[in-house]
């Protein structure tokens, strides 16, 4: 143990990330199946997109050279060589001289290198039967078409090795010809609750009891997240139990979460038991953060187990600050890459630093006529009440003396 | 038909509205299962919580005016009546004169109103063989408790209907004793896909034909959206086998989707097939946004049809600033009152306005030493390839004109 120094919850990641090696496996998936996973290497294209030179307009296929110098006093005249159908090959090659009509979306066919739209042509009869087109404006080479490997180069790195995989992905995907694809499994959690005070969700408390609800609340931000709980359990604050408790969920689980017990209680009963773990045990005991402060952070084996604070109010601040964090991690997302939802907003009550350690205030938002302000939400620490009426967290850093009135901050949301 | 005035999106919302009843039936689902569902109801809370004075500190129970005038010269002296244990109903009634050990947690006597913390008192011993407190701090009645009914009420209504349930709510309604809740039914979404030039996304294109990538990427849009996904199709573009296809579709789902074939053909098939199923068949043909023009809102019977582009990348602009807001409204939700996730930057080029349509620019975010760069992301405005690199949507609004460098944009996020 004798990690009582406070650390910081990025720091709390990297002494996970120092100490333990990502634990879950790849995995192969349909794409339809692929929404929300993260990509497990890198992804390339099966095929050129679109395939073939695609018109972007309804026109004329033609030689750009054979337009050069047209204009509305001096129309280019080109023999049409045939018609194209969308979905189908062009069966046309087309010659010096010469234009294929083509819609949108059709095939250019080989032989041409641009498309005249509509608009700046007519069509003639010509003296031998056939039919002419006359051209009002020159157009360049490529011009008004897409190129068989423009969208999108068969082989090109079209998803990079941990970008999770939301619709703008699976539209790429799709495109490119991806029809499975290899992402990492879905991290399995166990949710754990300790305190000799609760009873299930579902029982009705005695006088002294209360409801468990973090197991509950933490699971569906698990679920939200892209984790699988593999188990949730309520323990009682025995120290032979618990122990017992933590290491048959170590079993099943790549990440253990136990709610309760870290700060009260005669013994430090759940850094002890945590410590038992190891090695290597507790890495870090004490965050920099409030409400969130008792949370030990351990691992028994390559699982982390993750002590977090009984109120469910601090529970759900720790999970947005760590677990999330850590869950993305082990999913192997770069999670750098991944923006927070956050709401630009002036804060509209002062609130007083803490003195050396980051607070978290839960706020709601307000429209004013200059944009949102942030109204920090009153309430006692542990009132689970003031969850529901909080769009979101504002964090007051150690290093600055408080926030007054008007200062802007970033509301980092609470649903997304 | 005649609706060939282009309309904003949120007006093509109010159409439908208007036109058209919500159509999803509520049920009940546990607490567990009810994550991102939308509330049909009020809910309001079982039982008061705590549901029990609760000491939030370690210390005595007491009667504050047993401690008034008390201070490091004056201690009060109070015995002790008993001790309290976490998640025990406390036995003792306590009487004026007295204290009893409570922990953080743990249930406030009957008789008592306040705690003193436990570093203000000491333990004497009393001439009668027990126990005597001394208390050098004075406590005012409530301190260091939480009332009875203090977070929540029992009958207060703690989540409104049309709220959709994130961990923030799961925890209040779990904490409020709320086993089942009644949530509005998942919409169910038909995917339609039309266009010859179309194989589906598992096959190889032959020349001049591309993969329906809409119908995968915007199922995964719908799914993310809390959408369930009844169906997903390819239909030719021949009018008596799409208006089947759409028909077919209309009677499994409660809103349909089906892209491609709005701006090309010789005949304007798709708002000549949406108009055919009325009334009130057609509501708005044509939005004022681009990419995203050519979309066609229309209804069949109660259903809503909404007619997207086939460009991937226009659809899932349309997806964003139509398709959600209707499911969602379908849904039930109180849409006003969820935020959208944008980060706010500043535009890295000049960007022109479009004459009196709103402009989706795609862009990629680059931090600066001062904060977020938008950059627009490059490419032709078919091109998939684009998405992928592409963090976020930024409106050039109709009414500016356009946007300078360094202005200040919000960025709606497409991953969240």
């Amino acid at each position: 143990m004798g990690f009582r120094q406070v650390i910081s919850p990025g720091q709390a990641l990297e002494r996970l990330q120092g100490a333990l090696g990502r634990t879950v496996a790849p995995e192969e998936v349909l794409l339809a199946d692929a929404l929300g996973r993260v990509a497990a290497v890198d992804v390339v294209a099966r095929s050129h997109v679109p395939g073939f030179a695609r018109s972007t307009v309804d026109g004329y296929a033609v030689r750009a050279s054979d337009t050069f110098g047209a204009g509305p006093e001096q129309p280019a005249y080109l023999e049409l060589a045939g018609e194209v159908t969308v979905g189908k090959p062009a069966r046309v090659q087309l010659k010096a001289g010469a234009a294929a009509a083509v819609p949108t979306g059709g095939m250019v066919p080989p032989g041409a290198d641009a498309v005249v739209m509509l608009e700046y042509t007519a069509q003639l009869d010509a003296a031998d039967g056939g039919r002419l087109i006359e051209v009002v404006r020159a157009v360049a080479p490529g011009e008004n078409l897409m190129a068989a490997d423009e969208d999108l180069r068969a082989g090109q790195v079209v998803v990079n090795a941990g970008r999770r995989l939301f619709s703008p992905e699976i539209a790429v995907l799709a495109a490119a010809g991806v029809v499975t694809v290899s992402v990492s499994s879905r991290p399995r959690v166990a949710v754990l609750s300790t305190g000799d005070e609760l009873v299930p969700p579902e029982a009705v408390p005695g006088p002294g009891q209360v409801r468990d609800v973090n197991s509950v609340a933490l699971a569906a931000a698990v679920r939200r997240d892209g984790g699988r709980v593999v188990l949730r359990a309520l323990l009682p604050d025995v120290e032979v139990r618990l122990r017992e408790g933590v290491l048959h969920a170590c079993e099943q689980a790549d990440l253990v979460l136990l709610s309760g017990g870290s700060s009260v209680g005669p013994a430090d009963l759940v850094p002890r038991v945590l410590d038992g773990l190891g090695p290597p045990g507790v890495l870090a005991h004490g965050l920099a953060i409030r409400p969130g402060r008792p949370t030990v952070v351990a691992a028994c084996g390559s699982v982390p187990v993750i002590g977090l604070p009984g109120h469910p109010v601090s529970a759900l601040v720790v999970y947005e600050v760590l677990v999330r964090p850590i869950l993305r991690w082990l999913e192997g997302e770069n999670y750098r890459a991944r923006l927070a939802p956050v709401v630009p907003a002036k804060i509209a009550h002062q609130l007083a630093a803490s003195g050396g350690i980051d607070e978290y205030v839960r706020v709601r938002l307000v429209e004013g006529e200059d944009g949102w302000w942030a109204e920090p939400v009153l309430g006692k620490s542990g009132a689970v009440g003031t969850l529901a009426r909080a769009d979101g967290l504002v964090r007051v850093p150690a290093e600055r003396r408080g926030l007054e009135r008007g200062d802007v901050v970033e509301v980092r949301l609470l649903r997304w």
